[in-house]
């Protein structure tokens, strides 16, 4: 199994990387959730961040740590979601080409809109043999470097940035942190965090919130190993995926519980940010406040000021939740 | 006619007076929508402000500046907008009463939210006579002070305040900001943003944007005096108001020119807004955007750096302008 090799100073080197480029995305807070919520709530708002979610972080550091050699011969992934814009976008700021494997089941807009950042979209099967064999084919034919959504140490470094910044926020605000969240699907983002909050202040305790739909991670927290996700159903599209193998290894040791929501909460969740805070969010990141309003967390977390990071906010709003014809 | 009496130095006053009790709403850049301006845009975004409008700024200013006594007797408006929850919250929290007159044909939802806020609604008919007689039967009853919505000298003031801000904060990003846009209803916004413009430097030009189906200012504009706007019709529903007389005498000395949108121009700048900046705002607010993408806007401003207020984020989201429903 492979093993994550993160450390502290790794993601401290990935917030050097992204800075200027990345967005420094605000750190929002709201009183009427504060109220609802009975704590003192801070939302890292990714839903700012480039392509409108906090992947641009770990796709921008992965891709400049490529040698010149590497990058000049490009990069690969396969990815329907926002890794995919990401690394396309990374790519194009580095002037290297990037090629992203789509299932055939990828709307439209989404291969538009990776095309539209000038990479090239290669359309396969959507099954999981079929991204991966595709991908493995661009790279042998091309000699790219395939850099995978998630369960990559580099990305992992990236991701962790997010949680550099909304600690040095709150602090600005004159807050100590007594825990933060996050949505966990691939373990990307929480991984990162995990390594920047240990790293920063180990009195920090790191949850995060999943879909009951999709809960391989607080199944394989509780098995004590990985449990990967088959036949996953949720309206967080964000995190259908399984937990990666560095990131596990990590999230492991790390994460004091993983709080499962299910889609109705995650709904409700959204429509509060939307509807209270005027945060635009994505299914998936309103899974973080979900598992906040949840009684489990309500007893798991003696803390009161809570970091939250919504990690994106990209949204069909032609097919929106509460919508009669979602 | 009423003319306002608003020096830069009672908008100066207004920002200590809501210094840490109003939010310094952020302000947002988006790369899309630049490319699409052709300019950079720097959006000031009020969505985020306390009861999720500008109208804070000046409500709480002007409650703050009565004196014990009249405090004590309470305050009263005639609003079923943002100004109603703003003066309901902000007699609250000098611990006065308010007493909000609605006309019966507003939605109960607004009247809730109010209420909320421990303001006292009395409902009348549908109509400015009886709005502004059951104010003043108010008044007479219970000694309260009128607030006007917008044309009073501190409630200008306070709305002035958002624009030192966004003056503010440009500088923070290396930015001297060329011109500025604000939506106009009633005006308090778009005067209050002239008095500052004009103290902070002078070479700011300042223009605001318009609906056609509500185009008092800029007809009053054209014709050198103030024309009331009568049944006006448009989907930005904080705009449907004329303009009031102290506004009217800022605006007419200060703004370079009031540029008319159509609501389809209107939902289409709110719709990029809501896509590509992930800023969710109601329609009066993308009333702004909406002009700067005109033709006209782009032949009369010949500046970079354009200041974008956006005002609100108060809508309904079962009821949004691109659903089937509205």
């Amino acid at each position: 199994m492979d093993v994550a090799e993160v450390s502290f100073d790794k993601v401290l080197g990935a917030a050097k990387t992204i800075f200027g480029v990345a967005h420094r995305t605000p750190l929002m807070t709201c009183s009427a959730l504060d109220r609802i919520a009975g704590r003192r709530l801070f939302f890292k708002c990714e839903n700012f961040q480039k392509v409108g979610a906090f992947k641009f972080r770990g796709a921008f550091n992965a891709v400049s740590l490529l040698s010149d050699k590497a990058a000049a011969a490009g990069v690969v992934t396969h990815s329907s979601g926002n890794h995919a814009q990401a690394l396309a976008l990374a790519a194009k700021m580095r002037g290297v080409p990037a090629c992203i494997v789509m299932p055939s089941t990828a709307p439209a807009v989404k291969k538009v809109a990776v095309e539209g950042y000038g990479a090239e979209v290669i359309v396969c099967e959507p099954t999981l043999a079929a991204r991966e064999s595709t991908a493995s084919e661009v790279q042998a034919r091309t000699g790219a470097t395939f850099i995978h959504p998630y369960d990559n140490d580099d990305v992992i470094a990236g991701q962790g940035t997010a949680m550099l910044e909304l600690f040095e926020q709150a602090a600005e605000l004159g807050t100590k942190l007594d825990a933060v969240i996050t949505p966990v699907g691939g373990g990307g983002l929480l991984s990162g965090t995990c390594i920047a909050a240990r790293g920063l202040d180990s009195a920090i305790r790191v949850f995060a919130g999943e879909p009951t739909g999709a809960d391989d991670a607080a199944r394989s927290f509780q098995a004590g190993e990985l449990i990967l996700q088959t036949d996953p159903k949720t309206i967080a599209d964000g995190l259908l995926t399984s937990l990666g193998q560095r990131n596990w290894s990590i999230i492991q040791h790390n994460v004091e519980q993983i709080v499962t929501v299910r889609d109705d909460e995650i709904v409700s969740a959204m429509r509060l940010l939307w509807e209270r805070a005027k945060l635009l969010v994505e299914p998936s990141s309103a899974v973080a406040l979900a598992a906040v309003l949840c009684d489990t967390f309500d007893s798991e977390c003696s803390g009161d000021a809570v970091g939250v990071i919504l990690s994106g906010g990209n949204v069909d709003l032609d097919r929106l939740p509460w919508m009669s014809n979602f």
